[in-house]
C-alpha cells in the first residue's frame, strides 16, 4: 500500500505541494490495511490477477484514509494523534485536511474506473458503486453522522449494531465484495462472504470497545477512551466486558463457519477473523 | 434538478435525518444549475435519452453542490450566505457541513455508475473517471487548494489561469465531455467541445470576478468583493477590468467558434456561451 500511494501521490512543483504532502501524511505508512488485506484475501479465492486487486484495494484504502482525516477534524472528533502520528489538521491545517480527504475521496474513485483496474467496464462500474454505497449516507457518512448525534441521544443495542454497520462494516463488506467482485462471483453466490464480512465487521467495533476502554495508547497510536468519556453508549457499556468479549468469539467462530464452502484457499480469511479479535491494537 | 434531488435525498426516519436535511438545503432550491445544462446542451447534440443526461447531470450538480459546502466552512472562504440562504454550517453544524458534503460526494459517483445511468457500462465507467479527475487534485480539490494558497503567493495571470482551470473549469469541461460520452463521440472528434468548455469556463471565471467587483450581493446571494479584500489576484486586478471584459468577450467569440461544425442542434450551447459572459448573478 506504501508503494501504491507513493506511486499515486507524487508532489508537484506548484501550490499544491502542501496537498499532496498532507495526503501522503495520511496515506502512507502506518495502519492495519484490514481492507485492502480482505479484498487480497477474498480475490485469492478466485484466482485474481493481483495488479487488478492492488488498484481495488488501494481505492477503498484512499476512501478508509480520507475518513479517519474527517473524522479527526476539530469540527468532528477532534483527535491530534492518528497512527501515531499528529493528525492531518495538526501537522497543516484544516483547510489543508479538508482539502486532502476531499482529493483522496476522488482520486479513490478515479483509481477504481480506470480501465488498468479491471479490462471488463462492468466489473469496474459495479465496483464503483459498491464502494460509493460503503462511503455514502447509507454507509460510512451516515454512520459518523450517527456518531455525532450519540453523545445525546442514548442509543440501544440495536442502534449502536446499525451505527457501527454503517460506520466501519460497510468499508469492510466493501473490501471483501470487491475480492468477489474481481473474481465474478454471482451475486446471488456472495452470501457467505457477506455473512464473513458482517461478522468480522462487527467483531472488529466490539474488539475496538474493548480495546478503547483496555488498550494502550503507545500501541493504538492514537487517543483512548474518548466515547466513555463524551458518554456515548458502546458495545461495552451496553453489553459488559465479559458479554462483549464472548459474543466477539462468537461473531469469529460465525464468520469462520460462512467459509466452510471453501478449503484451504480461504485460510488467510480465516486467520483474519482471528486476527479481528485478538489483535492490540 | 430539484426534483431529482428531491428524490435521491429522502429524509429517513432516523438520526441521520440532520445529514439529508443538510444535503437537501444544499442542492434544493437556487443555483443557475450551469452544470447540468451543459451536459444537456452538448447531450442534445447525440440524441441521448433525456433520463440518462438527468442521471449523469444529477451526479455532476452533486459534485458542484458539496464542493460549495466545503468552500463556505470556517476553515476554508468562511462564507455565510450561499444561494440567498444561509450556508449548511451555519445552519446545521461544522461537522453536519463537512459530512453532507462527503455523502453528496459519494452519491454523486453512486448516481453516475448506477447501470440505470446508460445500458453500456464502458460509458458508465468513462464517465465516472471524467467525474472523479474533475473532483480531485487535479481539478477542482487542486484548484481550491491554490486558492488557499493565493493570499500569501501573489499568482502570475499564468498561474490564476491555471488555478481557474482546475477550481472552475474542469468541471464545467466535465459537464460537456458528460454530453460526448453519453452520446458515445469517439475522443478522438471531442477536440471542438473541449475547446467550448475550456472558453467559456475561463469566460464564466472572468465575469464572475467582474460581477466580484461590481455585482449586486442581493442578486448574487452570497458576499462579494472578498478576493480583493484578502488582496488575492484575480483576472481583474492582473489585467483591469476593460481587457478583461474584451478577453471574456474573445473567449465567448471562440467558443461559439468551436461550434461551428454543428448546425441548429448546438444554439444552446452557443446561447449558454453568451450568457456566461452577459449574467447578472
Amino acid at each position: 500500500m506504501d508503494r501504491r500511494f507513493d506511486a499515486l501521490l507524487v508532489i508537484p512543483d506548484d501550490p499544491r505541494a502542501d496537498l499532496y504532502r498532507a495526503m501522503r501524511h495520511a496515506a502512507i505508512g502506518g495502519g492495519k490495511r484490514l481492507r485492502p488485506l480482505l479484498t487480497f484475501a477474498t480475490a485469492r479465492l478466485f484466482g485474481v490477477d493481483r495488479g487488478c486487486v492492488a488498484r481495488a484495494a488501494t481505492a477503498i484504502e484512499a476512501i478508509h484514509v480520507y475518513s479517519l482525516i474527517h473524522d479527526d477534524l476539530p469540527a468532528m472528533d477532534d483527535d491530534d494523534m492518528r497512527r501515531g502520528k499528529p493528525t492531518v489538521h495538526r501537522v497543516y491545517d484544516e483547510a489543508t485536511a479538508i482539502l486532502a480527504g476531499d482529493c483522496l475521496h476522488a482520486l479513490a474513485f478515479e483509481v477504481m474506473a480506470h480501465e488498468k483496474t479491471h479490462a471488463d467496464p462492468f466489473v469496474r462500474a459495479e465496483l464503483v458503486v459498491c464502494l460509493a454505497q460503503a462511503a455514502g449516507p447509507a454507509g460510512m457518512g451516515g454512520g459518523q453522522m450517527m456518531d455525532l448525534k450519540a453523545e445525546d441521544a442514548r442509543f440501544d443495542l440495536a442502534t449502536v449494531t446499525r451505527m457501527q454497520h454503517m460506520k466501519t462494516g460497510a468499508l469492510i463488506a466493501c473490501a471483501v465484495e470487491a475480492g468477489a467482485i474481481l473474481g465474478r462471483l454471482p451475486p446471488d453466490q456472495r452470501t457467505p462472504l457477506r455473512g464473513y464480512a458482517r461478522d468480522i465487521g462487527l467483531a472488529f467495533q466490539i474488539a475496538d470497545d474493548i480495546l478503547d476502554e483496555e488498550g494502550d495508547e503507545a500501541l493504538a497510536g492514537k487517543a483512548l477512551g474518548k466515547d466513555a468519556a463524551a458518554g456515548k453508549e458502546t458495545f461495552l457499556s451496553l453489553m459488559g466486558i465479559d458479554r462483549a468479549r464472548e459474543q466477539a468469539r462468537m461473531l469469529v467462530d460465525q464468520a469462520i463457519h460462512h467459509l466452510q464452502s471453501y478449503g484451504a484457499e480461504a485460510d488467510l480469511l480465516r486467520d483474519i477473523a482471528r486476527y479481528v479479535m485478538e489483535r492490540d491494537r
